[in-house]
């Protein structure tokens, strides 16, 4: 064996079992081997024992909704109107970006990522292959989507489109790359963004390919409202008429979601992917994720870019989604902790592809696992472990982030990047453009 | 000179100046002595020189309102309704309280604190004389209260009960010890748990020994309608009546309060301390305070005992309410990170009666100050030193807390506070009741 977790508190987000207290863990290569009563019989001989006293193992976190490079936007053109960060701020710069640029800020964001406890990634933006390239680099798991964006349906021809070209080179050389921890997913950006006409010609490519499909839906009122008027439907109707929902979908936001929305993206198994701190700060909304869940959708969670969060700590974003469902219901038992973190371990994986082997503690999984230190003032009293989680923790106390039993991060070190030279590249390229 | 802070970046929280970049910054014993431009002339000499390349100072934050010793309830039945969380869990706990489980629950507290960037706090508790002992041993500032709660008005006699013992116990043997780091003030629970007879009593006493007053103030619907229908007045309207406000007032939470209710806050002076994250996670609701700023009422934040947060991380409760408020107005624009900072640091030291002192960096100015790291992949890229301590900031980011010249906190030390030895007495406690 590899490596032995001992004396571990484990929260495994299995409901059969959910936490075992006083184990011992076992990783045999890729794979969760054992996992056994610290009190019984001897201990398997391993490479590294790791002393679990006070510490928590759990899944790693899931961030289903991200533009990862934008983390070369943090803290540029924020507390403004949507409308003027994207035409003012985001676009002009975003010209500039050169594939390099975007593989060293992505590098910084897997970084943040897996130093705060984050193994998988969805990923929507541009110069996809870098990002790939940097999610291999790094080891995590990714699902990266090149965004489809085509406001002339006449002169839009998706597979001669730069979006179709870059899909195909990253199926070419990363689709299911790493025995599958690099994904290629296809991505329509929005309903507003595009026409029917080119959804169809995206889908076609996304089942031939048996890929994924990541969109926004019904993220702000104007988007939701103008859809209506346009086509008296719903973004979920829109997509849902059109076949999008025919393939595997993961859809961030859905903050106005109907009730109708809601059981269409229930019947047709569409994961929504909620980002509550990007959803407040633009003043997009707060969506009903006791609703969502309700009808039975498959919730997980995401940060989405920085450029309006301004973080990619999971961990804040899950305390907050209980704690904003308890307010926006009026009912402190709602999306209680262990629901809070299913949707950003279990719910995640399902949304990924990807809960056949991650997102639980349990033998023969993945060891796609963090370990969280609770001998701390941050975490004393710690009368529960899943309540330590959602509501006391945060990226801080990750000590260990492992994905497929290799370690990824460890006390402060990134061991899979030099995020001293990604850090060098990113304030070279001296990118900040004139507002 | 003790220290020198060289080549820094300085969010002073002073509106003439509010950014200083490249400054060298000088501590004299308490003071910051000097602060003056790096590229300038040569150095003065000092006892230690601490490099501050992509480090930003910044004032140390306030956390005006929390029971600290309730670091004991941390995951103690929370995702519950308040009536069950305070009959069945917290009240039958609190009675096997002894004072030194106080002490090192408060010390315990007082480290995640200083060690999150909080150098100050306002804690209404019990057993409040060893809840100034904690601080005073911390080095921290701290205003302490022990809350009246008189439910029968015949039979209480304010100078004869226990909280008047105990506060005057504290006031005998704190206050303004260590020039003032220490402050005794008086308290009144709530307008639902005492009576006007009582506040009278209270009142006199607090007039006599000039203390400030803290008191909970429209936290829920059922508190501030029950007032309105026992007295016919809101709860704001019943205290300024009854000369609750005459003194000088930090009133917590405020999330019911009308246009009236600001009115009366804003013309009496009152300090209002909004604690976003323990009103939704108790389902409170959120307080209007873009209206309470426009009112121009003190608006500081803390963070209240982390039985209803559950953390202490004043960087997590300012973010929060930057974002709810853009949500809740509809509005990316309303409590802009520097008003946000403000709340968290300058209103801070206003609310507690420190603002001559303490709360901006500036020469002359005590040195209560952070050193916050950017030099790492959850800052990259930052553009704008104001909006990465308002919206991508953590405690983790803290590398140093000081208080009057002396350096509590640094790279995850605590260097006034035996945390092993308060971890370990709070263990052996076994406090954990039946439920």
């Amino acid at each position: 064996m590899d490596y032995l977790f001992k004396n571990a508190t484990v929260v495994t987000m299995d409901r059969d079992n959910p936490v075992l207290y006083n184990v011992n863990l076992y990783v045999n290569g890729r794979k969760i081997a054992k996992i056994s009563d610290a009190s019984g019989e001897g201990e398997t001989a391993v490479s590294r024992v790791i002393d679990c006293t006070h510490k928590i193992i759990m899944p790693g976190l899931y961030n289903c909704h991200t533009h990862a490079a934008m983390v070369l936007f943090r803290g540029y053109g924020n507390d403004l109107n949507l409308e003027v960060l994207l035409f003012n701020y985001i676009f002009p710069a975003e010209r500039n970006w050169t594939p390099e640029l975007i593989k060293s800020a992505t590098s910084l964001a897997i970084a943040e990522q897996i130093g705060s406890g984050t193994i998988a990634f969805a990923d929507m933006y541009f110069h996809m292959d870098k990002v790939a390239e940097a999610a291999d680099e790094a080891g995590v798991l990714a699902n990266v989507s090149n965004a489809v964006i085509a406001f002339d349906p006449d002169s839009y021809k998706y597979t001669e489109s730069s979006e179709y070209r870059q899909t195909m080179n990253v199926i070419e050389r990363w689709h299911k790359h790493g025995d599958g921890r690099i994904k290629a997913d296809a991505s329509i950006h929005a309903v507003y963004t595009s026409f029917p006409d080119t959804w169809k010609q995206v889908i076609e490519v996304t089942h031939e390919h048996k890929l994924g499909m990541h969109v926004h839906l019904s993220e702000t009122k104007i988007e939701h409202e103008g859809c209506l008027e346009k086509f008296g439907k719903t973004p979920a109707a829109m997509f849902a008429e059109h076949g999008v929902f025919d393939v595997p979908t993961l859809a961030a936001h859905g903050v106005w979601l109907t009730e109708d929305d809601m059981s269409i993206l229930a019947q047709k198994n569409v994961s929504l992917a909620h980002n509550p701190l990007s959803n407040l700060k633009l003043a997009s909304g707060l969506a009903p994720v006791t609703q969502m869940l309700k009808h039975g959708i498959n919730v997980c969670m995401g940060t989405d870019g920085v450029s309006s969060n301004n973080s990619h700590d999971m961990f804040e974003e899950l305390k907050m989604a209980s704690l904003l469902q308890k307010y926006i219901t009026n009912d402190p038992t709602v999306l209680p902790a262990y629901q809070t973190l299913e949707a950003a371990t279990v719910n995640g994986a399902i949304a990924l592809g990807r809960s056949q082997e991650s997102g639980k503690i349990k033998e023969g999984c993945d060891a796609d696992l963090l370990l969280i230190d609770t001998n701390n003032p941050r975490h004393i009293v710690c009368h529960d472990p899943v309540l330590a989680l959602a509501y006391s923790a945060s990226g801080r106390d990750v000590d260990l982030t492992m994905v497929r039993g290799k370690i990824l991060y460890e006390n402060g070190e990134y061991l899979t990047i030099d995020t001293e030279r990604a850090m060098y590249e990113v304030r070279k390229a001296k990118m900040t453009p004139a507002k």
